[in-house]
């Protein structure tokens, strides 16, 4: 134990003390009871806690945040009373407001939409295609969500260390399965690929849907890796 | 090694012929007017030539057309009036109007929007990554578009074989050495490879928009081979 | 493989109440001895809760436990009295008193034996090695070790999903090239290798150190995946 | 997406209309006729149209071309008569008449001789073979060849990019299934392999002959590799 | 280590001969009286080009060797006996008694203790994983191990150059699959693999030895290639 | 190619002796000259079990041996007076003369003709390639070379199990890392790898013929690979 953690500790205490409210992530911000104004960065970091050193600054490239558009403005604010907290991620897309609204808009309809696909397993789809790629980002704030949606801290670790050692039901391996070998072979998918996901019991929209959350994150982890996004430091202790 | 080539001509003449007008499976949708059971594949047929089998159907699932949203519909035209045809991508997603139109606003975005990267350079790392994911259908509709925004056949065909036989300047091919080591080990990405970067001349704005074109098509390589997607024939032929 | 841990024992106080019960693994090698003086065990298994699914078997070979040596019963205590539970790694091992013998003798000198590298070193290594070889077990076992003797989660998290975000020093980080990259490709190690390690500080005593540890860790998680291995569930939470 | 492509149309011609006459760098050799000390590069661009940047010089070595033997002589100007060019691999290995016999008489065995295979179908297996080993050279030249030989632009391009996105029959499918497994992982092919190729329908000596052309072409891809060998730009436009 | 192999005493004799004085690192250990050098070699090199000193020194890191403990003294004096030399691997161990002693028991213990593997079968086991790892001390110190037990040369070559090429019964193939696939991919092992053993005849204690024995040189091959170990020059002449 | 070997029935004896005889497949060819048999190994045949015949049949293809030409029958006498034996790999290319012919004229050109590479230069990229590709015909036949090449049993293990391991000169190294990545990735080769090859003293002559040997054998591996062609197990005796 020669290293003194006493700064790490002070950032983290917030973080606890907040992740005694179990929040189902983002389906929480869905209900969407907008809170009223304030100026969204600026006034997001006067109530922060002074961000630890490991998670600062959120992308290793100097992008300077645009102003929010007032739908982003919105969003943020809503993440903040729901999560306590904006996700990194939408910080480091922050320094443009398409690239940010496209990215919500695609990210929500993915992961929150209409899907023959629980949430939670397409939270597992997300860290396991995450794990498959090493992504310090995707594991941690996805595995966060895998162990609140599913309310067991083992699943998540077993979705990003390796999903092989999880007892999953058939549906469920089938589906990670088919998203993992599309993440490190995409071009050896064929047709037996997907009748085996047929076979267990996923409809074609079902197919097109892990496909497109595999692909989402095998994109999402490629930004984050290239830029050192850095999760916010609260997921590592979430829903432990 | 000598081989006359004449019996070929004719073979080409038809696909030429074919790219004036739509194919089949767009017109379905692009129609917009939910023909309830109206067999729409059959109509098209009847005022069509018949479709090349390798692009039919356009994916390998069965997702039934949605009525396209009015902008969407407007879309559809436009890419028929300047392009003659509806990129397959598009025909493939129009199952569902919100993918489809979160897809093509974050496409249009990074692939036309503002940029430091030129449209050129950004369909190169588009082929570059497709060739590295071997992904038909991306390497055809992009290995296509870099042989327009270049006017040059050979460079869209060295981005589809193998980049590093490109005679590029010291920017572009730092720029596909990143966005290719982004794609095969994303986990290996450090700061010394952002460094290499911008000592190639790329601002810390490029490096985004590098990783997340590079990103992007990590996405759609895997869509589109998780669905077995097919190029609209026309590609092949085109600025060749 | 027993600790003092002064910190953590608050941290893994609670857990320690919930595994006040043997495992069932554990307490079948027990029941293996019918012997009277094997008390420790017993009084144990009285104060433990039921396994939950993850952990049960140990293993998946049915390998009936041997009569425990005294030295090992009188380790096991040890363990039981200072861990609060007997890692799983020694109840696989205890079929055969030989083998977990020559097991406990190896790991207890590389891993707590003399060294210039410390403990919490060493226990990045086998996270880094184990999570090259994606080992469920080792990842489980050693990461909650490296949250303990660093007091920092976040540490731990690194090495587990990817040692190349952690912000570690010049040592720390040539010590995990050089381990990882012999875990990955042990054949192109060389002396270019040896002298950046000299050149970051180490003695070649500490190199022989670096690659026994990360050689250690090789066997392990083979061991560990090839008999699917499960860890104490109780780690999971440990010093989060 | 929509983009005009008017402004390709220019580039193409000069290419195509320069394939009518012989490339520079064959031309010092066709002489063949000792032109001494004549500085056979210099001599050659005074009476030809600037050679293209790309395949120019035809490799990266500088290997002085030696005369041509009078079989190799009218080899040459066979391809002249048939082909409108001498196909630059030729050029390459022209620097001494041994190895450009050999070349040549293996060459025009394996790929034109008696065989179960069809001539397009060793060619199916080079393109597939070099698309495995992604070169340049072969790519190109043969990937031409697919197409003429086919008649199909489609055919070559699927080779080129992914063969397992060709529709073909379950013999072509198997033979290219086991000349790029023997082209990744050569070590790992055993009787299980051949005899899903006697399945498929393949003799003995049709095994050998898909053996000899996969072997064939994992020879010259590493030739060309090595030395850079650029294929006459001609191939790029033929039979699309 | 020390193994009774009379057959292959007269194959080996001349190297026995040689052989029959401490090598040079060994010598240092045992005695430290520096001899000048030995004659043997000296023989040699009036045939020969002088030959580079293969096992000298023993490994590339600087470690004074320790004084020998009683039972290890032993051990070395059984060894000089019965095979002629100190294995070179004792020699590299021997700078701290404690991991000599650990090491030394392990090794007994999996490859010469108990089990319902053979001999021979736990020294292929070790060949085809330190092939795999393409180890050159492990491979020639065990190829021998596997001539030796044998008495087939052949046996020893197919599994050091590919064990694949062996004819195995099914058996010795599905032990060697099972140790391989352990080794290159550890992550992938399931319950179907150890199935596969369990048809080939093996016991769940075999699996468990298979596991250990390919474990064991995965760490071995690990410190070896580390620490640039260099086996005695003896064994490449035995039991040929 | 006559399946029937009675020669190989008797172990390790008859390997030394069978070597003085033809093989099966041979005697059908050539006159048979019978030699008498070696010594040193019938002590050892007497003591030890049958062992399989390992060279028979020469291939797992069922290909009739052609008449052999007279130039082909000239040079398999050649092979018989001068090694004792036909090499298997042109018992294997006897089914047809062609093929035959050019293969050996390829061989004996690239191997044995005019280069500023030594033959055991030649013959260190044979064996260095063929370890790559883990091939136990050329590894056999190759590492036989080098043995007797260079008088060093110890070269020709350290090619075979890695080349890294021995301790070449920089000229040697160099050729061999260049070799080797050729044949392991062809595509990342460039003009950096060249002029490495340069500075190491290599002509642009010499670059060629490396690259010639390193592709003949990438093409080898694959033949001998895909039919399982077997080396004449006099080889493994060879200069030992």
């Amino acid at each position: 134990m020669p290293k003194s953690s006493k700064t790490s500790k002070a950032a983290v205490k917030p973080v606890v003390a907040k992740s005694a409210k179990p929040q189902p992530a983002l389906r929480a911000i869905k209900g969407g009871m907008a809170k009223p104004a304030a100026a969204p960065a600026k006034a997001m970091s006067q109530k922060l806690a002074p961000v630890p050193a490991d998670d600062a600054p959120v992308i290793a490239l100097n992008l300077p945040p645009a102003k929010l558009s007032p739908a982003m403005a919105a969003y943020f604010r809503k993440c903040q009373d729901k999560l306590g907290f904006v996700p990194n991620v939408l910080v480091a897309y922050a320094f443009d407001m398409v690239k940010l609204e496209t990215f919500v808009a695609m990210y929500n309809d993915l992961m929150l939409g209409d899907s023959g696909l629980s949430k939670l397993e397409r939270e597992m789809i997300a860290v396991a295609v995450s794990s498959q790629n090493r992504c310090y980002y995707c594991l941690t704030a996805h595995g966060a969500a895998v162990r609140q949606y599913s309310g067991s801290p083992l699943l998540g670790e077993h979705m990003m260390m390796n999903y092989r050692a999880a007892r999953l039901n058939k549906r469920q391996r089938a589906m990670l399965d088919f998203a993992v070998k599309l993440t490190a072979q995409p071009w050896t998918i064929e047709e037996g690929d997907r009748e085996r996901l047929r076979r267990a019991g996923f409809t074609d929209r079902d197919i097109w849907d892990i496909s497109a959350v595999a692909g989402f994150f095998n994109m999402s982890n490629r930004v984050a890796s290239a830029t050192d996004m850095r999760p916010n430091t609260v997921y590592h202790s979430q829903a432990r």
